[in-house]
């Protein structure tokens, strides 16, 4: 009997990304892995599900320890369809990631790779995301290495609380000043759109934007710790409930 | 100069949905108001946002004190483009619905509808989303007209706290036992995916499955209100800090 370790592996990028063909290899050495993961970029695309139409899945890799299923639907399809149909068994890990690009601050509301991490979560599975703040399809990705295996192989040893999953950022240089525990900065991003014209007269949008975070001198959040080279691991809970606002609106309604 | 409230109002059925447009007629005596919303259904789409191709969208009806337009994006990208190009100044209100289909419990994790709601509170407007349990596209909403106008208007005159939006669901039938401030029910939704075989022998999945609670006694939670024929308003935060694992954490890594 395979005692080895589960571990289900997704992300946003697609299943041929750098970032998640690195994560199944830094912790190749920890558990058979099995990777189902869009068959292409599905970036901002949160906790969407498709239900407008089917979604179909294929086998594309199988080697000694790894599978490979590449996806149509969204990242949370992907997840969902594991766990029904093409995982063995229940794992004993979810991992998102490594995406392209950092996933800190509010932005764990809008991204693809922690919608995997909290539907893991949902299922009650152990579930962690990694990003980096390089972007480039192929940024080097090999300083993160033993952070992610120290990370998988701890959530692995002690599991995490109930309903609590992490969200793992890396700074986009290659020296850390070490790993910090945060909250999640809450900015919000301004300057959202590039307006341009089509040759026909046509106005069109193309999603940008810049982030400003009233808090950048708050040391407690992942934002500052990105910004002065820290790793950030901040834990996000499935429950959000402003339960601080429900004596107040007691009295409004 | 006008001094009505500005009530921008967004959905994830579509700005030709009959819930947005009777949560239109609702509360229209309250302010003048601005449609921005999706050209077709976007349900469960979260807080998606559209980067890959860029968006559109048209100015589709104009009246006294009401303007409709229909975007090709996301619900979330429906209210960043209103805020950036097509409101005339910092709305007073964001509203959200009314959803054929309610969003209570995780489900606000999934939902379009309260993507809508985060969006607007992450930019520190006052944001409510409604839903119901009836899923019909001809849904009879009028029961809820009292309550949705009492709500708009007690949020518009009073606000509600930064960062904390409310997410309110209608039970089914159409007389309800009041008005519930609850938690977010926490369970799962099991056997997700409806597996079928097309005309060339391959395998396709329809999103589908139940909703089960480990809470059902719980009668704190927005799901056993609506069970119990209340009216559920949940208040949720933007902040996903899983504050009561930081001291754990801190000793794994």
């Amino acid at each position: 009997m395979n005692t080895r370790p589960l571990i289900l592996i997704s992300n946003d990028d697609g299943y041929d990304a750098k970032g998640i063909n690195d994560l199944a290899n830094f912790v190749r050495d920890l558990g058979d892995i099995i990777i189902v993961a869009p068959d292409g970029g599905r970036s901002g695309t949160a906790m969407a599900m498709t239900s407008a139409s089917p979604v179909r899945v294929k086998k594309v890799r199988e080697e000694e320890g790894l599978q490979v299923y590449a996806c149509s639907g969204t990242p949370c399809d992907c997840v969902k369809l594991a766990f029904e149909f093409l995982l063995p068994r229940r794992p004993d890990i979810v991992l998102a990631g490594i995406n392209h690009g950092d996933n800190a601050a509010v932005n764990v509301h809008y991204s693809g790779t922690m919608g995997v991490v909290i539907e893991g979560m949902m299922k009650h599975v152990a579930s962690v995301g990694f990003s980096s703040c390089k972007r480039a399809a192929d940024a080097d990705f090999s300083a993160l290495r033993p952070y992610i295996h120290h990370i998988v192989a701890k959530v692995l040893a002690e599991g995490l609380p109930n309903h609590v999953c992490l969200n793992v950022n890396f700074p986009e240089r290659d020296t850390f000043g070490g790993v910090k525990i945060c909250s999640m900065d809450a900015g919000q991003w301004l300057n959202e759109w590039e307006k341009r014209t089509d040759p026909h007269g046509r106005d069109y949008y193309w999603l940008t934007g810049n982030y400003e975070t009233p808090n950048a001198n708050d040391a407690t959040t992942d934002r500052w710790a990105l910004d002065h080279g820290f790793v950030a691991i901040t834990p996000i809970q499935l429950d959000m409930t402003a339960y601080r606002a429900m004596a107040l609106l007691k009295n409004y309604f």
